[in-house]
């Protein structure tokens, strides 16, 4: 993987009745965008879809127009609701086939009184594909294009992220330092936390207020890819909480 | 509110760089799932959109026409990166003012040595909105047309949705039975999951399988508007199972 400087950007399509419903809180967005942020590519937009093709065809197409990358989770099962693979191939107007590769990898692994033709649907995927290698559970994702179609089962999928990480291209590491300020955030914001993002237009200052019974607190994150700038920032933040006499405490990120 | 036949469908735009970067896992998508799904509002989308004006803006005039409620969560603190009810205001070609009624709640609120510009500006609204009562930390959120502006922290956005809940005109509630197989989602499938779904057409049956210790099992939700569709396709799969052999065992759900 390589750096540069042009923005590297991803999307990520969560596809799943049951996250719309308020049944299963996704769990995904998360790890893909912390695991992406390590390697410069930086996740800006996020979709939740319905199990519904029109709707998966649709984001799918918005987002692969805009992004370096669009990561799909969700909908690559054996069951009738599992409508991902055939709808990623009506977004490419490509026709679905039974992948051989993938028909080969199921077979050798379940033993042939588990083979049906449910499990072998796994293996039917747009033509011309990739195939995402899964360590797991054998049934593998696939790449087309620049869309990455990955289960939703976290730990599944999280092994095959970690698998297709070094085959991505990243860009400039995004770096941070989280600054705990313990004052309301009106008063951090009063206090010139604005002032301080107008002197550093080019870091992203997000400001995030929690409420503890010993008082309330601010966690300030400073994020660019410049580590100088965001030490001079840093140092500005402390000033500023300083004027406040508030305390302070830095927590380790991950960027 | 009303009961109808016309589908009731609702969008949330989680509005937050936190979320995108993976260093907060967003907690609100399910809970307002959970609770319009209560009143027969289905969340029909989802969105996590950067605090970026273009960015808010599109997704909100996307949303609002396509949705009956939108909810947008996050960015409406005292901070330079709460960008919220400005962009809002765009998206509606509306004046940006300081709202009289939210200025008198944040001034009775606020001792007057806390009385800052910066908390003052979580009065800045788009002109001819209606407030939504905030019970926990006073500043309000804002309803216009059709998209009701929240903030992000959870305790505080849940205590306001609830005072909002019984403004909103609700549809057809949305019922459901949770059963679970303790067979592999493969074989649930070929089993005939597929043929339930088709002899129940007006139902979403929904599939997710997980591993235990124990051994893997499927979790098949019904979901529909009749109790006795639902009743009948849960005695189909329960047939089902008893064709494969395996134990079942049924969940409370909440809709």
């Amino acid at each position: 993987m390589s750096s540069s400087d042009k923005p590297v950007t991803a999307c990520l399509i969560i596809i799943g009745n049951e996250i719309l419903s308020g049944r299963t809180v996704d769990a995904n967005l998360s790890y893909i965008a912390s695991r992406l942020g390590e390697i410069g590519i930086r996740m800006a937009e996020a979709r939740v879809v319905p199990d519904d093709e029109a709707e998966i065809v649709a984001a799918v197409n918005a987002c692969r127009a805009r992004h370096t990358y669009v990561f799909t989770t969700g909908g690559i099962g054996p069951t009738h609701d599992d409508i991902t693979a055939q709808s990623i191939a009506k977004a490419f107007g490509r026709r679905l086939e039974r992948n051989r590769e993938a028909e080969r990898r199921l077979l050798a692994y379940y033993p042939p009184e588990r083979v049906n033709e449910a499990r072998m649907s796994m293996a039917d995927m747009p033509e011309g594909v990739e195939l995402i290698d899964n360590p797991i559970s054998v049934a593998p994702g696939f790449r087309i294009e620049n869309v990455y179609v990955l289960p939703g089962v976290p730990k599944i999928m999280q092994a095959m992220l970690d698998g297709l990480l070094p085959k991505l291209e990243g860009g400039t590491r995004v770096l941070s330092r989280a600054i705990t300020v313990l004052a309301a955030e009106g008063d951090v914001a009063q206090a010139g936390l604005g002032d301080l993002q107008a002197r550093f237009p080019m870091l992203e200052i997000g400001s995030y207020p929690f409420w503890r019974p010993e008082g309330p607190g601010t966690t300030v994150v400073l994020r660019g890819a410049d580590q100088a700038q965001i030490d001079a920032a840093a140092d500005g933040l402390y000033e500023l909480a300083a004027r406040l006499g508030a305390e302070t405490r830095e927590s380790p990120t991950s960027g």
